[in-house]
């Protein structure tokens, strides 16, 4: 058993610890929070022991009434790898106590890629061996290197051209925008966000332009991608079809963004209404000579959570990178 | 077992489903979809016998490879009760049906009150025999029944005045709006609401002033009630506690809208992320003189849930009010 | 002639430095940026003499082509009075300033009570004399003042009940939120601003509750008045009707939110679509017993610059109270 | 002088009229509309006769207190040229009636392009003569050429994509969605909007892909286009600033949505905070080899007006194009 904790039980911490204690291979030794908010109450009543993220705020939790199991250094003690899903930013002030703790790491899409040893995508990476921490890349990198990899395998991309419609924030920050208004988000095109699936698929040339709107639910990617070879429309869907990670949103489904998506996610028992796949409009998906076009969104929440769990592996295991896929799709239901 | 169907398996429909699912002593014999869409697809994939709401639209389930277990009268045929979540007004139309085949019916807030032998609220409505049929009161409705009917019952209510701030939409209806407005609608007070409160608590003098506003979450309710007696803070939060269906939000706990309540129902593994309970605010729960102030917040798509399996056993068994709400809250975890 | 300096050209100070220049008694001496953005090129094209809100700053207007006629204390030296409008709590850091350079000032309503000779509101407060500054209310005490004084002279208040649904930020400010959430904010009730409506009516009783909405254009009030004595609705109506400040807007118009009401303020030609006026539905206003009801939208950004201008003839000219009010109204258009 | 006619005086036809209205060599004959709505009304505070658009529905406005000048019928008889601003389709079904007048036509963008001898941007279009009618392109469209059309000249285009974020609805109508939402619509690509630029720049390749998102201040382009030549980022930047309805937004400005900018334009004294140029932002024109990347913002309700003067001209008198535009220009004030 991996035993796994998780410094930092927010928006993608608290989901991750979930998908850890799903694998049979793996254990949720404790979690950590820094206030005793609802999260920090919801995570021991879900069986997970609790943690204070810091010190001296050990006192607060005593105060509002929920038992923890120690401090932080009492849980990096106590595991084979630490998932910091801290805010970004604040991983890499984290990174010299896992280190004393001669812990593994994984650190999440905020931090720079130079914090750990690689960046890693289930789909996308290389076999990785020897690395003590990896970064598993952002929300929209992760749903970018899902797609583009089998793409790049199958017909070559000579150029990728990606519209990001970001959410501005997600549906617990009240103190986000914008409201009614769509915001150049940088300004500059292109934008960080190609350079960054860089890390991942080094040889794939892609620009790409982001903006931010006033939804809470996914991002929406606008893709282009001239490829070296022409493939049919229905090739391709055929070849996004085969990945188990990205869901074709089944023309006549009625599934027109993301509310009815979440819907359905929920309708098909998914814990949150979580979609871990990229979910790609099958009808958009259109070959016009060597261009393809397609409509995709990413949950913004979910989608990194298998790849957290993949990369878990990859630290702390001796399985094949096909072989913690398979099973981490199997022990949590990926594929729709 | 009381053998029940859902004629509309769409917001409402599918999580009564599922809460009558839940329960020991009701069976769901099938669930009506008028298209096979991802709805109807969800349906068969949680394991409910499909059947065409519509009958000469049969064949677009063939076509779309979902297999159908009848229609509409073939399902009439096999249930005691038949629960109408079909489109406000469409249960009307819908009534004739049921009584030709002799079954016991349920209908939605959409319907007029008269349109059923009683409106039905779990917490306010009278004990009810020999009824055939029952409306179970929409969701702003059921919200304020809970509220009033205790504090009615605990100090008399002078006058209760809502401000209603409505969700524009439920999530997965793009087409309604508003956008960047907040509408006065209707643009006349008192609004209809306060008069559908009286179909289940008939002697409180109430007022409703209702607004729709850009939100898809929850529906917000600012309400003021003069009382005849005169509490304390204090003594009302406690009486307010004590009701099963009333959550009181804790101080320090960090939720402060629709998005922090749903997420907290998320993390303690509510289906859906659905919040049953009205959702009250503790710390603006205040009673200046007579006059009591406080913020709730409502689920609208949740929140009519366990009252309509309450009024399934109220018209389909003998068992007490009392006995039937404990029943449902245990078997669908009503309680925060 | 009153010589008149804005220090802060944000979204108060541009309008109220519109105001005064249409007034035939004022002149606007100059306006203060701290920065070379697009407000302070729009205001040299407007004709206004820039000034720099803060010394070492006068360079970058330099390096953005911008010339300026001196800093913050050259135009202090030049006029009679000085509005402050600057962020909420800044007016407090440069009131040692202002009194160094002996010059009246006004400030605005998010400022301390405290910190001005008194608060102003030109229908609701009384006659002042010998004040050297102001404080004019925030947005929606101005728009609560205009309600109630009328009300409490014609029938008396017993007691005010007032929802604000506020926008959550003003059309050029995409960092506020939130975005598909209705956030009590205040979560206790009743908000501050009730007490600061006392600031201008100390005797009226009233309790408010504060909301935040994803909406940019207005506020919206839902409120509730319990009158002394009891008028018919149409003869609240005619009161209404015979304030200046106060629009009814009519029924049948189509001016169903915000968004139909700036349209319609830009039809009949308001600069910037403002509506300085308090904009109540017509139907909505409504009395049942002495309990009398109405929506109104307050335009944020527009309805305290006429009270500016008020306020600074109560400062610096002789003029009464009645014959500022009709003077500015005159000279800027008010009145729909 | 060119006698003008309004028919349809709603967003789009309140803004030709105005355009109209301040040309020297144009006069507004009258407008039309349906019902006394605020619209009715506030036409009439303009200055501008009504007439009824429906011949039964005169009565109606003399009901509402407001004088009408007759119908549509004596509007036709008065007129050169009548501009068709109805509801998308309907001008469709008014044509028959302005050919038994004799007048000529021009029709929106929301008409079908066989229903004009031609469309019609002042930028992209080539001379026109002998035609009787014109369709001015939707505001997408007129957007698109007028960035195109300099492009292709300078550099040829190879291929153009643009992802279209467009505005949910128009400030006015609260009946439009989504809320919190982007939507794919269509969710097919490439979209309607490529064929369209076509009907202008008949040898321009483009494909669109639209999203709908909800805000209502004006659409947003994100555009790529692989040009003929290489330019530098510069050279781009100096091109189009060179265009009189292109607004290169500058570096610094602090202009960073559809908010600031409306701002902005009100802060200039722009009627109705309208934007009738391509508002672009300067950082964002990116040269990477041959593909050109920036955004663009497109104000829906204004970037058609001035198209529609010069669409005027076309139609009834002899100035050539250059002269229609510069005058138009110069009457309106474009350019920023
Ligand atoms: N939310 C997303 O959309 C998303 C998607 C992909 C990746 N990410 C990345 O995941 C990381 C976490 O983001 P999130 O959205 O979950 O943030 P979050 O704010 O929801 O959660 C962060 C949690 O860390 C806690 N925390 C704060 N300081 C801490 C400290 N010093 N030590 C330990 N815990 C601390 C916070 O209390 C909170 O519970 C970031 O790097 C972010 O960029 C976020
Ligand atoms: N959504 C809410 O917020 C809410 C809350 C409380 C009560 N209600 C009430 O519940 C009822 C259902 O509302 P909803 O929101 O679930 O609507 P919905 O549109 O989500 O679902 C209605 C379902 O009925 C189906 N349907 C349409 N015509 C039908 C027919 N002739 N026969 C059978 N099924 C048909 C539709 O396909 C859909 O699946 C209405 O009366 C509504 O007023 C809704
Ligand atoms: N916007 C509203 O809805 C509204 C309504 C009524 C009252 N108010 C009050 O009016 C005041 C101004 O608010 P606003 O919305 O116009 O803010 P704003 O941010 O739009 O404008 C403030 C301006 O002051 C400038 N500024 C910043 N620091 C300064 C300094 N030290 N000296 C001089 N200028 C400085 C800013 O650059 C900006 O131009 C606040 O007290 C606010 O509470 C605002
Ligand atoms: N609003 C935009 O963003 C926009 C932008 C570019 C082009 N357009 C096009 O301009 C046209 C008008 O759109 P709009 O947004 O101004 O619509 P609108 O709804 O704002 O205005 C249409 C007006 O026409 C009136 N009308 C309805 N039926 C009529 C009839 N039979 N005869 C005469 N008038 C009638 C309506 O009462 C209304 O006043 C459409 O073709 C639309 O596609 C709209």
């Amino acid at each position: 058993m991996i035993r796994v904790g998780v410094n930092g039980y927010g928006t993608i911490g608290k989901r991750v610890a979930d998908a850890v204690a799903a694998q049979p291979d793996m254990k949720v030794v404790g979690v950590t929070k820094t206030s005793p908010d609802y999260g920090a109450e919801a995570a021991i009543q879900r069986g997970y022991d609790l943690y204070a993220a810091i010190d001296d705020r050990s006192g607060a939790f005593e105060d509002a009434g929920l038992g923890i199991a120690g401090t932080l250094g009492d849980l990096l003690d106590a595991v084979d790898v630490i998932v910091d899903c801290a805010p970004a930013g604040v991983g890499e002030r984290n990174r010299p106590t896992y280190e004393a703790h001669g812990v593994s790491a994984i650190y999440q899409g905020g931090e720079d890629a130079a914090l750990a040893d690689g960046s890693f995508n289930a789909r996308g990476s290389p076999e990785i061996s020897d690395a003590d921490s990896l970064r598993v890349v952002s929300c929209n990198t992760t749903g970018l290197s899902r797609l583009l990899a089998p793409l790049e395998e199958a017909y070559g991309v000579e150029k990728a051209r990606v519209t990001l419609v970001r959410r501005g924030g997600d549906p617990s920050e009240t103190d986000r925008g914008p409201i009614n208004d769509v915001v150049p988000d940088p300004k500059t095109v292109p934008s960080h966000h190609g350079p960054d699936v860089n890390t991942i698929l080094p040889d794939v040339d892609i620009d790409t332009a982001a903006l931010k709107a006033p939804v809470t639910g996914m991002h929406t990617h606008s893709v282009n991608v001239t490829l070296d070879e022409q493939p049919t429309s229905a090739e391709v869907r055929e070849l996004l079809r085969a990945e188990a990670r990205l869901f074709l949103i089944p023309e006549g489904s009625g599934i027109d963004g993301a509310g009815t998506l979440k819907d359905y996610a929920a309708d098909v028992g998914r814990p949150r209404g979580d979609l871990w796949e990229n979910c790609i409009w099958e009808e958009s998906i259109r070959a016009e000579g060597r261009d393809l076009y397609l409509f995709q969104n990413v949950h913004q929440e979910a989608d990194v959570v298998p790849e957290n769990v993949d990369a878990i592996r990859t630290l702390a295991s001796d399985a094949s990178r096909e072989a913690s896929v398979t099973r981490t799709n199997e022990a949590l239901g990926v594929g729709l």
